[in-house]
């Protein structure tokens, strides 16, 4: 694809919005990615508008094409802008880039390319073939549209979900007082985004020593949400009680113990959960062989939010891509620690990350660090 | 004082050039504070500027006054943008606002008013008399000279020093591994960061424990500097050896105990050391007398970096005005903490700080709290 020859200032507006409309897609279309569509008509008028719907529905492109043919306008000679590659498969849906093709756009800008391996290219191929000129947005807009994407990128290209640690702690890194008491350390905001990032999730992951002790409902509060996301345990013995909350509030659960246990199963499963067996060779569970399960299964980004065991057991498999942590204005000496990882001898061995983000969120300060690769 | 009532334009770009060359002060004019003065003629010339020297030296107006001199420009009719209100009282240098009189200048334009009770207000009162015009410039202006000055201003509104803490730590609030290993956590950037601050310190201080592990030579490094900050030892039974490093390095050193220890006094004394002894009715160092007492001696910040004891013994005593916190990329688990705090029950009763400022530097994030008043 080559770039725009006339300059930024053509496509970026529309493809601002069209990534807009893409963040609107959250929460919406797991677990296919957030695309979003503009359709300018060949005398610059926005003509139509759309973005991906639930799985099985229409994609963005087919949403704006509706959009514009309901308000009266011919696609004919416009351009499209999609914020990811056209698909050119027969997924529930017949091929994007078919639907293009047939209403004679002349022009489509991409703001980044599928990695989907039944996509990669072909889309973009698919248009030229049939006379339509395809372009490349810049960079910042690939990036825009490949970050609201992470976890299908992840999916895609290393079949395994995009893991995101979220911890909430003091600035001296404690979530908990010694006794447990927890309540609160970081403040409404910091919890109120804390679930804009639970409602980009597609599954909430949690270990079976939190949900004994904190009892919690797992799921997103105070943005509205079409679905919740899959609310995963890691819970080795399948100890969860059956009146655990995040068994009665509604949405899928997924139970993953390390061995059989026939008859908590069923239990489990009497009420509407799902149960995994994922043994280790150590008959723990397997964390790297359950985040390629997981990725088959069709989960795109993972948000966890579990007690320092489980933290530590992620970081040390290296499955965390990403940790998210808010720290208040305080020290508290002695208490609880993030992650319960074994005593270092040395630096020059310790896992580090990037940080990737640091801002203020109310009273708290958001920490966003990426793996290192 | 009134605001200008032409508005902002008029003096903010002078003001902006005085509050650099306030900054230019920086580390040179202790214990006075650092101000910056501009001249500008009747018919909108720039004829002179300058800034506070060494304390008993000229201060910034009467720099300014001889840079004009020096050009050839008369001052007459002129406006001084000044930022801090000029003195009206003899100290080691005759008043200000005498020298501006005499000056014959028309319009004096003032950030902030002068904290000292031997000037506040009666600096402006005295050009005023003398027919000059004077205004306060806005809220950003004055913001930015109390920043500059906040040891100044502490001192003369508090009678005690600004004390700002500074710490190094991993995500988790490691200072250290549990062996001491703490070479480095946080990197060079920060280093660097750090010693910029250190050099805007009237003192550094730290504790015996930390000259005994570390054997710091606790200077300033990597920034051009006039003179060293005085370095300030907590050494309740005066237990530094003789050959500690930062004995051998240039700058003053004052050694700070519980109790009289002639002998080993007598020994920092030959090295050229002063010895202060400061005790409380438990038999340890009475740190909010010794705050009070430097605040006595001049002293308008300090810049601790201590141990986890120390720390906590400040954080204890409400006596930290400041946090400076770089945090480093990763999680390190067990280790040293940056604060020995002793164990809470419940979190109500935590002292909460106020986040003032969350950045990266080099790979590292810099953190910046004040206490809440």
């Amino acid at each position: 694809m080559t770039r725009s020859p006339s300059g930024k200032e053509d496509w970026a507006l529309p493809m601002r919005r069209a990534l807009a409309l893409a963040e609107m897609a959250v929460g919406l279309t797991e677990p296919n990615p957030r695309v979003g569509c503009v359709l300018v008509s060949a005398d610059g008028q926005w003509i139509g508008e759309g973005h991906t719907q639930a799985a099985g529905s229409a994609h963005a492109e087919v949403m704006a094409l509706r959009d514009a043919q309901a308000k009266g306008h011919s696609v004919e000679g416009a351009t499209a802008y999609v914020t990811l590659e056209p698909c050119s498969h027969y997924g529930r849906t017949p091929p994007c880039c078919d639907a293009l093709i047939a209403a004679k756009v002349a022009r489509v800008v991409v703001a980044a390319g599928d990695p989907n391996p039944q996509v990669n290219g072909r889309g973009v191929e698919r248009m030229r073939a049939a006379g339509i000129d395809v372009m490349a947005a810049d960079g910042d807009a690939e990036a825009a549209s490949r970050e609201l994407n992470i976890g299908f990128f992840s999916r895609m290209q290393r079949g395994r979900p995009w893991i995101r640690l979220k911890a909430a702690a003091s600035l001296d890194g404690r979530t908990a007082l010694e006794n447990g008491v927890s309540q609160w350390i970081t403040g409404e905001s910091a919890r109120h985004d804390g679930h804009a990032w639970r409602k980009r999730a597609s599954a909430l992951m949690t270990g079976s020593g939190t949900v004994l002790a904190d009892n919690p409902r797992l799921d997103v509060r105070g943005h509205p949400i079409a679905r919740q996301p899959l609310r995963i345990v890691l819970d080795s013995c399948l100890q969860t009680p059956p009146d655990a909350q995040l068994l009665r509030v509604g949405g899928p659960v997924l139970f993953v113990a390390s061995r059989p246990e026939p008859s908590r199963e069923a239990a489990l499963r009497d009420l509407g959960a799902d149960v995994l067996t994922q043994p280790s060779s150590e008959g723990r569970i397997d964390l790297p062989a359950l985040m390629d399960e997981l990725g088959r299964r069709g989960i795109n980004e993972i948000h966890v939010e579990a007690g320092a065991r489980l933290n530590a057991s992620l970081l040390q498999h290296d499955l965390v891509d990403e940790l998210l942590v808010y720290l208040a204005p305080m020290l508290l000496g002695p208490g609880r620690g993030i992650a319960a990882l074994s005593p270092l001898h040395e630096l020059s061995g310790v896992r580090r990350f990037s940080f990737h983000g640091a801002q203020t969120v109310g009273e708290d300060v958001r920490l966003i660090l990426r793996r290192q690769a």
